[in-house]
């Protein structure tokens, strides 16, 4: 038997993030009022929102911005000393940017970047959610009360990001926050794609290649139903309401989950979930790795259509050909 | 902010578990031919079987026996560091039996009792399931295709343990495995049911009370669907062939599955799973706490009916009324 | 071969029901906020409403009243013809009351009672609902966009009498409308339960015996899904809101339909269709004829939990202890 | 108000269908190991079978053949004097064959042509299937209990056949046989596809115009299960199993029917129902008319990805290119 490494339990889960909308309130809209979810705080140019099973104070920001994209990432970590791990292990990489005193729903954070560009930030320190007069369940696991509006969205799930180069993106957070590989997409040993996780899920981050090898992109956000229907319920009702959904319900081959992505107003791409894929608690778990020659057919799309060339190029913000090839 | 104990992340899941039947072969039957599952080796008075989606060469192993209940549960470890850890600590109990050189698909186990009495193992080296010719499956992070057989039961969740002590039990869990308590019924302080994991689950195991203090009976063992539907089709099934179900599908307050129980006709209760319920990535998560004057119509079913006198007070194997008197 | 007799095609549908509501402003609130309803009108004491896929001005008239209980019962004929020839049948029963002008939605209507009293009438012209500016949906054969509010139900489905009388009333519906029988519940060959219907549905209507012989209630008004998912939802979110769900989501033997009990504010009791049950094509489909002897279990529920006794013995309006030892 | 003409209420029902194969073991083997139907004869070279809740001797005769393509397909009537009345009509059309004694499931039935050419038959008589020991459900509305073989559909639900001519097939359904149009997909006013109904059902028969005028093929035969998720079970057993699912789970804007497509090994398309889509009751209902410039998107497929172009062109036999050129 070979040696094995002790693994790192330092991230515990993806806690936040932040998105860059243009048409902020259109935005707001779009996740209260289909995705129930409820607006927690309104400050300066960001609205802060969360899922009636989030217990956090939020689990989204948006805040305006002349473009769409990512804002950042936030990951909590187990413990203040796995946060003061990580802190040390990212400030080795050269990219950390140092710390803030924290945003509305969490203390202390330290900030940094992938390689790639993309905002994230470490904290340990959180606040719960509030919850006000008859908000509470007596599903005491439930945070708040189901809402009465649109297809109510459960919990965050996770985030998916483009990057100019997805091996060395990998290896930063393998690396750096101790994340898992758990399935990735080559092209000829070339990694395309990476699904990691620090948590039984298969991942809560995943990084998918930019062809024309522009950084720092937002591929999409992910929020769970955990309920397969619900994706139907939600596209019947999206589709009344003239949304474009890019992808209707479709299971993945990669995570086994049932998925749908929809363009929110401002022009992020968000993926609902509807299942819980499967499961990894194999503690020597080995990495799947798909060809892209499989592609579609396998990887992407187990039951379901091929997804349309945009689900594979394109992220926010969206960039113009000639910057594209100014690059 | 108060001190952090840092967590242990040691047990990394249920790997298996041995149910005793005295029919072992409508036992059998009972998982292939309706839940799907195949036998993948048979030795002595044991027939082992995984689900399709379980990648070890058993998750489940039927004996022979005079009654039903449990044979043992196995734990598998996160390292073999993690394993050493995990021994020494239960050594120091007084509950450890001692090292087996290993059984079908998995290597040294390090064999102890709960303080109750039921039959536990720690080990780290398992045996992969090794695919016959054409059962492998495209979709590369399922081990083998869907049978064609029954409604197939895509993999092991859990196990839940009836004790004639729930605190001291769940103790010995909580200190000497390193689980995290999720949830517990109490009466006016009193543990009568606790949901305990290692992992993102609310349980890979849980502890209720025999109402007579009877030690070491099995209340059941859960295999998972993932898909509420299939419940309902299973249920189906089983009903048509004359088997009885005793809970029919049905929504859990605690851990919030979608669930449904039947007995195998060795007299084991089994329990189905049909979502995720919801996942605990919260590190700082506290545990949930229900009263028993809840139930029925919170903790034990959200959306269903209240569970049968049999569910409460019934495990296996089933203790004859004048040998509870003698105790 | 036998002779066959020419079956009657006179009756097309249920088009409309009355419930009285001693509260109508909770009872309009349950059906619009939770179970997506619209208002089409209001007039004097009573409110129109209508489902979103309902193609009528409306299905659902709620009018204030001392008592819950069933207003009355509209059925649309084929043809003005078939009109003429059900008028003439009901009038030669004696339980005839003449023809009113029309009403909110639809043009003359002839009145009349079951034998029990229930107040019932026939009518062939109606008005279709006129969608309002953004209201029309892309889907051509939906009458309106599904509702952004609580989980809308998609139709009208049927209507069930608590009667003294089962056989009498059910030969009423068979000779003078023309109704077929599909199933009944009998003890020792006196009907206890009858299900009925002019079209290939189980039922549009179904008579159930009043324990104690307590003429002229209502069982309950059924609304349409047609997902079984979606009776979960609803469930979740009148559970997070207080309210009591008689009987959750269960499987009837009886037309296979997968259904849910819950008491509107005003007391009548609401059933919720998450499937279709099964069709009956067959033209010389023979009435299937189930035992009282075999509910619980089989007749009343295949998949579920046992009826509370609430179900089987309590309509609308409630009767007195004593009122009922009076007859 | 206008004259309404009294509606024809003579064909009751899609009996049966036959499908030629060139493939027959195979073809029989795709619908008992998968879609769990049984064979309860076999004479000749063909093989009759049912589904579980079809309550005749059989529903689908497979009968081996050089090429794929439709058999025939049978209607039955409401009474043996609709039987006389259809056939009166039909013989007035020209495209009467004349009377046979019968077949296996059925009595004397008489022959006939589509213009296109597709042979029908229409009868009266027909054979309940006699369940076995053991198999008969406790259901009692079931006709045999629920089969433990793959994901098993319950009941025949329709057929759809590509014509030369839309326009003129259509007519003829509706004159002779009293079909009513429900919906229709036009082109400028002409007619490219209709669905039709004796029933409630959206359509026992639809007819899509093959895009190079060549008569009387076969587009598909649907099977119905009546819930969304067993799409999704069938489809992932069947791509497991490596064929070739050419429209994943999907819904259709016309109909509103939940489906799927999938070719049987002989060639021929089957098609798999999920839902009940919507019914009609509304004895005036209004044909829907789409336009072909708002599909795909709408009509063909609401929630859903456009279908693939062999969808809309291919039907079996499949013609060879220079077959057609030589027309």
């Amino acid at each position: 038997m070979t040696q094995f490494k002790e693994p790192v339990f330092d991230v515990a889960q993806l806690a936040h993030v932040e998105l860059l909308s243009p048409k902020p309130q259109e935005t707001v809209e779009f996740f209260t009022r289909f995705l129930g979810m409820s607006v927690t705080a309104r400050e300066g140019q960001s609205v802060y929102l969360k899922a009636y099973e989030d217990s956090y104070q939020n689990t989204l920001k948006i805040t305006e911005s002349k473009d769409a994209g990512l804002g950042h990432v936030g990951w909590r970590t187990h413990t203040p000393k796995a946060l003061e791990r990580r802190v040390q292990a990212v400030e080795a990489t050269g990219l950390g940017k140092g710390w803030i005193d924290g945003d509305v729903g969490h203390g202390p954070a330290y900030q940094f970047t992938t390689p790639d560009g993309h905002n994230m930030e470490l904290m340990f320190e959180v606040d719960y959610y509030k919850q006000q007069d008859g908000e509470k369940s007596r599903l005491l696991n439930r945070n708040v009360k189901r809402p009465d509006r649109g297809v109510p969205v459960r919990r965050l799930d996770h985030i998916n990001l483009m990057t100019s180069d997805t091996a060395k993106n990998t290896d930063f957070m393998l690396d750096a926050l101790g994340f898992r590989l758990r399935e990735q997409i080559q092209d000829q040993g070339t990694p395309l794609g990476s699904w990691m996780s620090v948590s039984n899920l298969v991942h809560e981050i995943a990084f998918m290649q930019e062809p024309n090898q522009v950084p720092g992109k937002l591929h999409h956000l992910c929020y769970w139903y955990g309920i397969p229907q619900n994706l139907f319920d939600i596209s019947d009702l999206l589709k009344d309401n003239d949304y474009h959904i890019e992808v209707p319900p479709n299971k993945h081959g990669i995570s086994q989950a049932f998925c749908m992505y929809v363009h929110e107003p401002g022009g992020n791409r968000i993926e609902l979930f509807g299942d819980a894929g499967y499961l990894i608690t194999d503690p020597t778990f080995e990495p799947v790795i798909w060809e892209m020659k499989d592609t579609p057919g396998y990887g992407d799309t187990w039951i379901g259509t091929a997804f349309p060339e945009s689900w594979w190029t394109q992220g926010t913000p969206v960039t113009l050909p000639e910057v594209i090839i100014a690059k």
